[in-house]
Parts: structure tokens; sequence; C-alpha cells
């Protein structure tokens, strides 16, 4: 599995490609939407790209599609000719996606949150496999192995869970660093000063339980700290609104516990 | 400033004592209401403890009130002889709630959240103070400055603030951790898989601003997956209104970027 083409060329899509060129997997070719992606990423790996479905090569080992859900089906439905090997990398999506598309195919699903700016290390990122194939299978597990320690196979009901899951740990907790960030800067104060409480409180969550490591005032049910808060909250009903069912949450899963 | 009473035996009082005793300042005597929590902090500062207030030693340099807001108010009403020096650790109590019971009197908020069994780094915490004195700010400045390097006058508005972002930061956010945890479990998937994540999701954030950072279906609005999530989260619904809650949240916040 040496020759791979990579269908897209966004946060993951950079990501895992420059991982796999970096260990030698040979990146044939990018295809994007658009010019600037296809081209911008095609430089980082030397390698030629296009923008026409009909003009991906034919000869590849391996077709990875990580475009957007909601692309992947009007892409594979411009590939007329049937192709080899072909996975995505997306966490909600099933395998059988690709039934009538090709004759095997899986999925090689590489749990983490991807931005074009940063750099991640492969070497500790889950990769989730699935293939109808057995052989394909021995083969995305021998090439997941190749960048990452952590290769799991992971049937398409868990996958969609941990994609869930992931959700909840990474975008919604990103989230709440968004709002930390927003209320710091209405009084003037700044958000560098949250950086060792949001790294503290993730790795605590490595060594301890999450949920019995819980702190703050929901889990304590101190009525009036919350209730202040709240409070402060009223030019932010959206905020206020989510400290109540946040909180509300918090104390129900400790109550029982 | 060289000998302090700690009152109160929990996780901060615990931690900051602990970094006081490590850097040479003598912790003169524990208080708690309890037995337990008294002589296990008090063994480990080697000094004595006390469970009546009335016990309480007269002739400190610094009284450190780290018991929960709930229980200041009745710690101070049993102290009736005028003591000196006093400060409490909370983030959103007014400096003023010692102004009866002492002269020169203040805050000193680590800006971290403390268990007992997790050993924290206190170098890099930043230290939140404010007094009604300028002789005791400049002591408290000079004391934070022994353990940590992130020293900070802040008032008490602004502290209030903090407290509510770091609720958000450090407690919504493991919350979001439990409940990813939770959802793995339900599906026979090992929560280390969650691990890495987490922590990107952390470092991220210390590197680049949140609100762009942002990644998932809520913030490129995917209506698809988040419907799918929902359904899939049919059999919680508390977890499935914070879904749909958080996603709306996420939403608004890009719209108005």
């Amino acid at each position: 599995m040496q020759k791979v083409v990579m269908i897209g060329a966004g946060n993951l899509a950079t990501q895992l490609s420059l991982a796999l060129h970096e260990h030698g997997i040979e990146i044939l070719q990018v295809y994007s939407k658009t010019v600037e992606s296809a081209k911008a990423l095609a430089g980082k790996l030397d390698c030629s790209f296009t923008i026409s479905v009909k003009k991906i090569e034919k000869n590849a080992d391996l077709y990875v599609f990580a475009v957007s859900d909601k692309a992947l089906p009007s892409v594979l439905d411009e590939i007329l000719v049937p192709i080899g090997n072909v996975v995505h990398t997306a966490g909600s999506l099933p395998a059988d996606i690709f039934e009538n598309y090709a004759e095997n195919y899986g999925v090689f699903y590489p749990l983490q949150t991807f931005s074009k700016e940063r750099k991640v290390e492969f070497s500790n990122i889950p990769i989730c496999i699935e293939s109808n194939s057995m052989k394909l299978r021995t083969d995305l597990i021998e090439l997941a192995g190749q960048i990452s320690k952590s290769v799991h196979l992971i049937n398409s009901e868990q996958r969609k869970q941990l994609h869930l899951a992931a959700v909840f740990t990474c975008n919604f907790t990103n989230h709440m660093y968004s709002i930390g960030q927003k209320l710091l800067a209405e009084k003037d104060v700044d958000y560098e000063l949250l950086k060792p409480l949001i790294l503290e409180t993730a790795q605590k969550a490595l060594q301890l339980d999450p949920v019995s490591a819980q702190t703050g005032p929901a889990v304590r049910f101190d009525e009036e700290i919350m209730n202040s808060h709240e409070k402060a909250l009223k030019h932010s009903p959206v905020f206020q609104k989510l400290y109540r069912f946040v909180s509300e949450s918090i104390y129900k899963m400790h109550k029982g516990k």
C-alpha cells in the first residue's frame, strides 16, 4: 500500500497526508473542489493535484476520502469507473456508503481535532479501522501502524459513538473555552490567566476518573454561587441558560452515582 | 509573613498549605470542622491542628480562610476576638466580607482546580491578590511570589468573572469529559481512546484562539450529523438537550463573529 490518492484538502486531509508522506507513503495526487486548497496541499506533498473528479488517477493502491460527510456522496457519484480500495475518514458515516462503488472498502478514522495551522503528532492518535475485506483490513492496520502506535478495529456503531463522545469532549469543551475567553474580555481580564486551568483540567482527566474529579459549585450544589453566577450572566441569555443546564446535568450525574 | 494559620483542610487548603510549607513558610496550625481532615493535613505539614474555632492560635502573621463560601460566615461569627491579617481564597466572595472582623483583610485566590489526590505545580498558577490595606497587599504579593511566578492584582468584580469563566472552562469542560466517558462505556469502547483528543483540545486552546480553532458539526452547521447524534442520544434526554443547546450556542457565536 504505497500509492495513495487523497480526496480532500481540508484540515484532516492535510494533516493525514503530511503524516503519511513523512512516513514514506507516496501521495500520488490530491483532489479538491477548489484550486487553492488542492494546490496548497499538493505543494506541501510535492505531488500533482486535480479539481476534476474525472481526472483522479486510476492506479492508486488506496483512495482516501477525507471530504465532509455532505460532500462525499456527490464526489462518489461523479466517479464513473469502479475504483480500487477506498476508505473514508468520517466518524459518523457507515463503511458501506461505498457498497455500490467499490469492491473493497473501509474506514480509516483518526480520532483527533485537526487544524491546518497546527501540526499534530500522529503517533498517539487512535486510528479506528474497519473494512468489508479481510485483506484490506490487514493492509489498513499496517498502514495505520506506520503513523500511529494506537490502531483499533472499531465497528461503525462504535465509531459513531466515538464521534459523538468526541463532539462533547472536544468541540463542546472548546466552546466552553471560548465562553470563558469572552467573559474575561468583558471585564478586561487577560485570557492568559485561564490557560493553566485549561491544561490542568485536561491533564487531570487523563489521570483521574472525570466523574470523581469533578469540582466546582454545581457538584457541591452551592446554590448561592450558582444564583450569583446566573445573575452575572443576565446580559448573555444563551450562556445563562447553558450555565443552568450544564450545572443541573452535573448535579444529576453525581446524584446518580 | 512567616507564620500562617490555615482555616480549612479541603482540596484547596491542602494543596496551598503544602506549597507554602515547601517554600519555607511555617503553617502554625490547621483548623477544620472534622478531626479526620484536620489531622490528615496537619500530619502532612507537621503542625498542630484544632477543630475548635476558639482554639485557633492568636499570634499568626496571616489567617487563610480556605473553607467553602457557605461555611465562611459561620466560622467568622465564632471568632470573637479580633484577629490580625486575614484573607480568603474564594472566587466569588468580595474581600469586604471580613469588614467587621479584621482591620486588614484581603483575598488570595489561586485560579486552579484542586483535588487532594493530585499534586499540582504551583509555579504557573495565577494567584489573584486584593486587599483593603496597602501594607497587606504588598505582603500578599510577596508571599504569592514565593510559590508562583504568576501574581496579579485583581479586584472583586474581575475575580468573580474569573471564577465564572473558570466554571465554564474547568467544571463544565470536565463534565463534557464525563459525558464522553459515559457514552463510550455504553458501547463498550475504552475511555483511553479519548485521552489524546482531550489533551490536544486543551493544548490547542493555549496556542490558538479557541473561537477560530472551533471544529466539528455545529460550527459547520452539518445538520445531518447533528440530527443523527441527537437521535443516538434519545435514551439520555439530558445529554440530548445539552447536545442541541451547546451546538446552537456554538453556531450563534460563530455567526456573530
